[in-house]
């Protein structure tokens, strides 16, 4: 008979290890971190007050331990430790997200929350990795396709498309793997709140082909910043994205059946190619977006004052901001806003608690989804 | 004018870190790691000889760092630090690969090697995670699947299928994360060296839906050893899985057009579907497969005597084994070979250098896919 345990693959070290995070009965969480030599040990979630942390008790064999004094709320959270100064996953939890290049662990809690985030007992979409060419870029660029359940067993149906975009720093991979995107479309399909739809998530960098490791670059460490970063191009190249997916995807190819939104350099992306396609898209979404700008010239950002008449005249459908109240950008999305009832547009405006924070665009793309092709 | 770097995105601890790894240009590779209170830093990689460490040493700001004697040679490791007995992967470092519930930092270094492992400048594949409906799970269960570049655009043109298989503890994402295999796929392909094909990675465990986080249970650390495992259950219903792939996929659905092939506990999966369904698969290929069961009893696995004759009487194009002179399975495959022998099966034997790593099965897959649909 063989040894099971010795067939397990390739599993390079394996000691017995403290269990974090631990989801206790009464809904408090228990993290634990081993090192015998650490003078301190703390703890930043995002749960948490903004800038608070809690500190760990130094215990038997090296173990350090914090539990939460109340119960958390049941949601899809990150954090981490800081020891002596110096930042540190959780090395017993195998859920690490990526963010630009950095690493955060995963706390991922079901239950009494509106369980948008979690993986149900529902049918699920197909989420694919496809390249698309881009004359701008002069190569092939990965992004991430969500064809909704359905899709593949109704041959003659059409279906409306959401372009959801990502952040400075973010890829193709962000809101699949932070924003819980996709279950999120899963389960507003399947609970009758959204409408079914195709839902793309394009690669918003675009001197990057692809997300790293996935790009011919080979190894390199990711910059929130890069090159060719909110200076036209992306904007100015997104018609290349929006007619590869209606020539590859069974789309309702007409303005009505379009939206598009992101969150924070999403959400700018998203304000410039609504602008300056105003046939092109009835809905967009700014998710505490970066709306002004004044670093480099392109026709793409001219002119904005004339392009928000031109666009409004169109009668979108829906222009929808949502900001936290403690987001670094309110400020300038007041003044926006202020911009707008000065000309009189009408557009909803959504404000909530909290900053610039993953768990504030999920929601945000929680309540934008519902609102979506309900005139189709 | 916007501050760039406070845009980040939910970036929530940034210090300034210290390169790791870096790739020098003599092909060395240095390594660093930040802990001013370790006593000892070791450093464990897989381009390293079986049970090898290296010494850091400590540096100005508790910095520790190691350079390889000699260059690497070009390929995709996984690495780990040893501080003070207790694993660490490296923190400046955001690439992760996840096996079971273990964690290990990635190095790809490009350059003099075949390169498949790389993502090239050559048409790319689809790479899809879909869920297919499992009447012995009872519940929907999800798998990549992987459509050569082209499928898209030549709709009536159909493919040959290959079904590729992960050990135990892995997953549907562990080939595509670990094994290098969709691009493994689009540089063999670009290259003529296989021909375009569809790839089934399916999720060996019957008892789970989905990889963690991807599937209904929540929260769950993941273990090697998982309920139902190599029991019969995920071979006798693999067949739900070929019909869905040949109703959903333009494949070619017949055997001449159908292989299959995994890794250790992939392997033995491969090996007692193929013999259990003689007239499904025309090629078979087991990597540092565990061949014999005496565990479980399940009609999948009784009479492996008299299937071995019976599936090889259909005659199958290809029987292909391979494993390392290291491997811990070497024993048991030369008895199964010796059992071939005396059968008179023709089949074909492989033996590499090596023990039951990744970087063996990269190489297998790379030499099986050539040998596949070469008749058709």
């Amino acid at each position: 008979m063989l040894c099971l345990a010795a067939m397990a693959q390739e599993s390079l070290f394996t000691g017995p290890a403290p269990v974090s995070p631990q989801v206790n009965e009464d809904g408090t969480v228990t993290f634990r971190y081993r090192d015998a030599n650490a003078q301190t040990v703390l703890l930043r979630a995002d749960f948490m007050a903004e800038g608070e942390t809690a500190e760990l008790t130094k215990g038997e064999r090296g173990v350090w331990t914090y539990t939460t004094p109340e119960s958390i709320y049941p949601d899809y959270y990150s954090y981490f430790f800081i020891v002596d100064g110096t930042k540190q996953i959780d090395l017993c939890n195998a859920f690490i997200r990526r963010d630009i290049a950095d690493l955060t662990s995963v706390l991922l809690i079901p239950g009494a929350g509106d369980g948008l985030y979690c993986v149900n007992d529902v049918p699920h979409g197909t989420v694919s990795k496809i390249w698309y060419p881009s004359e701008t870029a002069g190569c092939d660029r990965r992004m991430t396709v969500y064809t909704p359940a359905g899709y593949e067993d109704n041959p003659t149906e059409n279906y409306p498309v959401v372009y959801i975009l990502h952040g400075m720093g973010g890829d193709e991979e962000a809101w699949v793997t932070q924003g819980r995107a996709t279950q999120i479309l899963d389960n507003l399909i399947a609970r009758g709140e959204a409408k079914p739809m195709i839902a793309v998530f394009p690669n918003g960098n675009i001197s990057d082909e692809a997300a790293p490791l996935e790009n011919s670059v080979g190894y390199n460490i990711p910059t929130g910043v890069r090159p060719k970063m909110m200076e036209g191009s992306f904007e100015s190249s997104f018609h290349e994205i929006v007619e590869f997916v209606d020539s590859h995807y069974r789309t309702i190819a007409k303005k009505e059946a379009r939206a598009i939104c992101g969150l924070s350099m999403g959400g700018f992306h998203t304000l410039y190619i609504s602008i300056n396609n105003p046939e092109t898209f009835a809905y967009s979404g700014l998710f505490s977006a970066a709306v002004f700008r004044n670093a480099e010239e392109s026709g793409i950002y001219e002119d904005l004052d004339g392009k928000l008449a031109g666009y409004f005249a169109q009668n979108p459908e829906l222009f929808w901001i949502a900001i936290g109240k403690d987001d670094f950008l309110y400020k300038n999305n007041t003044e926006f806003r202020q911009m707008l009832d000065k000309g009189g547009y009408a557009y909803t405006y959504v404000e909530s608690e909290g900053g610039h924070i993953w768990k504030n665009w999920r929601t945000y793309l929680s309540d934008f989804l519902p609102l979506l092709f309900n005139n189709l």
